[in-house]
């Protein structure tokens, strides 16, 4: 079994916040990050899928396909977006990595196993300090 | 004369556009930086101040005068803020990084001076690929 | 299970060596890394926590907690000490990497259990070519 | 267990294509990848063992014996070589890095276990985008 | 005046010698980079422009313009290519980072004055550990 | 003019501290950095040249005759051990970045020269967000 990651990066805008909060119990619980004219990030993503490579080409996929997955399923619907406006995914959730690292897994999953892959991380990178992992 | 470089980091959201322009010039002009809804960074900045070591410490400036002076001029006015709405440095002005590193040099420079260095550069990177520096 | 990854960073002094060998002994197995005026690092280390996000909150843990805690039971030990005469939780142990992994762990347990998540790693890089890790 | 890194690097170029193809079907499957005249890249290789520290030392295994082991079984083979054309354990392979990766392993794990340790995983950066890991 | 600055990469293969040297007098004078079957790198290249932001746009130059000029120029020519055997600028030039530096200097410098702003400096990285700068 | 730079590291321990000073105005002037038993660093340093690239070579000088000019100069004298006290060159002087950067400048210069170089800067990281340079 060999694993295989693909790095992509993107730049959108969140706060985190609960709507049946009042602000005060917002910036308690969510700080600076609770904000309300937002601010936002340069978030790194892992995608690590798993399989054998094949006899014919030695790939566990082509990285041109992962990418392109990536690209469509991810990229293109959060990059330079406001995570928690305008972003099909992580509609009524509260735009945490955490949150964010299921919604992008289950965004991925279909689509890589389509290919005969198993998706095995969604890693995202939200500052060089924090970091999530989820694995299914 | 030495160089001495400090490194912080901010993150924060922000959109490129003009008031006296359509949203459709916008697009035309920034693309996708001109999101309405906002987009954002991590930016990392970097000042270089010159000076001579003193005799007495061997310090062009003590690093915690410097980050003290970053902190409470820059970092705290901008860190999880929007750019474009909150940040009194950038009134007025196209939230370009061109634009931020001036405003920052205007910031930093007599703070500095004030502590016997010169402010030299001012460097901000908005993503990994692309950075701007000021030297005044 | 989602894993939530802290990075923190320290300077330390150390040696390694045995007390009951000799300096020559120590030079042999231990090499340049015996230097009895001792040597230093900016160590780097990722704490990794795993747990559910609460659905409150969307979070496995505050971050900002997690990092409290490691500033408390770790940075503040250890960020610009001698590991070898100073720190109290590597008191009697070889001063190596391995050890500082595992005297870390213990020392960050029982805080992450209180607030309701496992500690799952700790990794430690002393060099950038040499990295650490244990998962109890 | 503690978990032992150590990263060291190699240049080499190296195509991708098979020689049962065409050029047409080479270019087709792997793109850019298949230029009959090479291309190349600066490879990342992180090896990790694991074991336990010996009560003696404090280590997993020295890490001088570790680099000693990588530099001789692998780095020496690779580094500044074309793949395809010079590279022992790579003769009859696709030049992927999943091959790469397998290799790779196979050359260090009976050394590795001489030492008493055992190979944890192989991992390959061939660009800062794509990775590979191997876990036997 | 401010200094914008972006990164891009490329990989490629190459050797250093000279034609009308013997293959012991390049193996001397460059080691294993004069290897007849080649080898390669992961080059990272830094363009630097200078200029005055526009008072329209807050720009030094759009930086897809800047984008755009460096894949024209100089990616599409050179990526996942053999430095020696395929690159036209680089024709009749032994392939040092040296004189790539100054190759791709003379590439951007009219396409960059054409948009209005002076080339300042081009950066190549070829390992991590050496870096060459041309200033014109 | 081509400026060709080295990277190098090393691993020592040093404070900061003056003899004529009692410990409470060291400690008031450096704090954490005055620690009596010691601290230390992974130092980066960055050796720039500058010269015209031979018609010869091709090379403004061959790296690995810079690259062992700064490890007898500086790297095995500095790597390893305490600053303080067994660095020859940094005898006398208070240790910090700046004068260590002042100082390896002033072992670099002569052999540069003699080699057909200039020295141009000699660039030195303490911490990721710490750094000194000294032009001469």
């Amino acid at each position: 079994m060999i694993y295989l990651t693909r790095r992509e990066r993107f730049s959108a805008a969140h706060r985190m916040f609960r709507q049946d909060w009042s602000d005060e119990k917002n910036r308690e619980v969510f700080g600076k990050c609770s904000n309300p004219n937002w601010h936002g990030h340069n978030y790194i993503l892992w995608v690590t899928i798993k399989g054998k490579p094949s006899d014919n080409q030695g790939f566990v996929m082509n990285i041109d396909i992962l990418k392109k997955i990536i690209q469509e399923k991810v990229i293109l619907k959060i990059d330079h977006k406001n995570i928690n406006l305008e972003v099909e995914f992580m509609k009524g959730k509260i735009a945490t990595t955490e949150n964010l690292a299921t919604a992008i897994w289950n965004e991925l999953k279909d689509p890589v196993e389509k290919e005969g892959a198993q998706l095995y991380c969604v890693k995202i990178e939200e500052t060089e300090n924090n970091t999530i992992e989820y694995y299914g």
